[in-house]
């Protein structure tokens, strides 16, 4: 019998305040009403791409407790991380913030992951207040892993588009708001596609396999959803994604939408097969999802942010793409 | 009045094996009997640099499974990372273990952020047992921070050597062994030295400061610890740590170490201010940490892991270091 991968939160944790912000594709995009800043400088008044990133990450955690009309001595972590090596985003974010830190990564799915840490960790009554925070920045991200920006080069029909954007998520054990009532942690999975332009591909079995255990773990069955949410499978991974599901008699159609397809009108925008990014899933979440949640449009999501495990050297190795997702459950119920 | 950093885990998780691996220079060091493997292939019977240290997570995670006498299968979560881009050497690691992953990075402190996590997990009941997991590579580090390595470039004398090591450490709920009784975690803290060549100058403020707020949080003084081990502060921050801790009254003279003085023989093997790396702490910790504990030689520890937060990218934008440091107080007694 497969080991149980899922916990169910008693308290549940509250989402007490969120904070997004996007950028100039962001705010073409069908969400741009659900972003708390839309940002058309990629410099965001910095000097490189890199520190703009860190100036977002820290824009959207002031932002957040602005919001929750709190002070960073308020807060007892942050659970954050991003993309770019080293995960400098989030550190030189948090350089003048004292609050202590637990650094993640877990790629596009790290949003995820600081969801369910912090919500852990406030459930288990170690913490009252703790954030989760991420980004991406696609100037960053391009020249980080695919070419130089000048560079101009194509990109493939199957690739997808880093977002710039940022999200937080103030977790907290008292208050109203949705709630995160489970977590179900994720599996590194790798069916051995190697194509790093085709990521969706190559995430789709992970979402799968966290989202079996989620449905494995607990009473629930997709009807009992509003929506199904992944992170950045987009278009390609989605469909696969779906595919897979119901050869296993997981039936998700009709209610699976996908941050990746969500953030942009793929009709209009040039964006190939959809959004990605650790900020994608945390500006989506942060803004459209949450919204969406506290106006009562929904009652309970499943979120499931996914990751693509690459580097560039491990690329140029011609090593296939492990995957990760981590899956939560987010509902205005107290279970 | 600041707020706590640390949490008291009651019931305090219990170390229950450990198991470390190191290369050549370890083999040569003073700590070389407490390593269950030393292997003087760099490659580890590879083709890449990059996935021996992949390989050496594997070996070190499955060598403590063994030691316990357990499975994948009887493990709730890793928690591990390390300081390839994109955390390649634990993602790779776990491409075919069929247990969930938080994926984290602290830089060398991942060791400290790893344990700190899986016991907090465990002590809350949401975990039976989880493994902490790191390593490093010095030929994997040399070229993606510094220089190709047939450059051979010279050496800064405050440098420190990265360490060629992994470590595994299996927490659970019961059993014998020395136990986890406090965490403390860490805030990023930057004094602005901005010299990727001095590390441990960057990281001791770091280290003072988790190391203050335990001792603020707790009843315990100094005197109370057989040890107090910092991660790779080196020769150079070892000596700043103790001068800015005598001066807040804090007296670790006579009682502080640092892995990363630990791991190597300075007078006789060069490595200028010392070791470094994910694995130079995690090593030490699984190896010479837990046997002097097991041995009852120590009965109480602390263990303080140091990371530097910066990245080549930051370094080449001239920006300053930040650091961090995850303090853990290890004990024979439960608390």
């Amino acid at each position: 019998m497969a080991k149980p991968q899922t916990v169910r939160l008693s308290p549940a944790p509250v989402v007490a305040a969120c904070a997004n912000l996007g950028g100039k594709h962001e705010s073409h995009g069908p969400l741009h009403a659900f972003f708390d800043r839309l940002e058309p400088d990629a410099y965001f008044g910095k000097k490189t791409y890199e520190q703009a990133e860190a100036a977002m990450q820290a824009a959207v955690l002031a932002a957040a407790l602005e919001k929750a009309a709190l002070g960073p001595e308020d807060l007892d972590c942050v659970f954050g991380g991003d993309l770019l090596n080293q995960c400098i985003g989030t550190t030189f974010a948090l350089r003048n913030v004292p609050v202590p830190l637990y650094g993640l990564y877990s790629a596009c799915a790290t949003m995820g992951e600081a969801l369910s840490l912090a919500a852990l960790m406030i459930s288990a009554g170690f913490l009252d207040r703790a954030a989760a925070l991420t980004s991406s920045h696609f100037c960053c991200a391009e020249r980080q892993y695919r070419m130089p920006l000048p560079y101009g080069s194509q990109r493939h029909p199957t690739a997808q588009w880093t977002a710039t954007a940022a999200g937080c998520a103030l977790l907290a054990r008292e208050g109203t708001g949705p709630r995160i009532t489970h977590v179900t942690r994720g599996r590194v999975v790798d069916k051995g596609v190697a194509d790093p332009n085709n990521m969706g591909a190559a995430m789709a079995p992970a979402a799968l396999d966290t989202l079996r255990a989620f449905f494995r773990d607990t009473a629930y069955t997709p009807a009992d959803f509003d929506r199904i949410i992944t992170g950045d499978l987009g278009k390609l991974g989605s469909r696969i994604l779906l595919e897979l599901a119901g050869r296993e008699g997981l039936d998700f159609a009709g209610r699976h939408s996908d941050c990746g397809l969500l953030l942009y009108d793929l009709e209009r925008q040039d964006m190939h097969c959809g959004g990605s990014g650790a900020g994608c899933s945390a500006a989506v979440f942060c803004g459209y999802i949450v919204s969406m949640l506290q106006k009562r449009r929904w009652n309970r999501v499943l979120f499931a942010p996914t990751g693509a495990l690459l580097s560039p050297t491990s690329t140029l190795q011609e090593e296939s793409i492990p995957g990760i997702c981590h899956v939560l459950c987010i509902s205005n119920e107290r279970e």
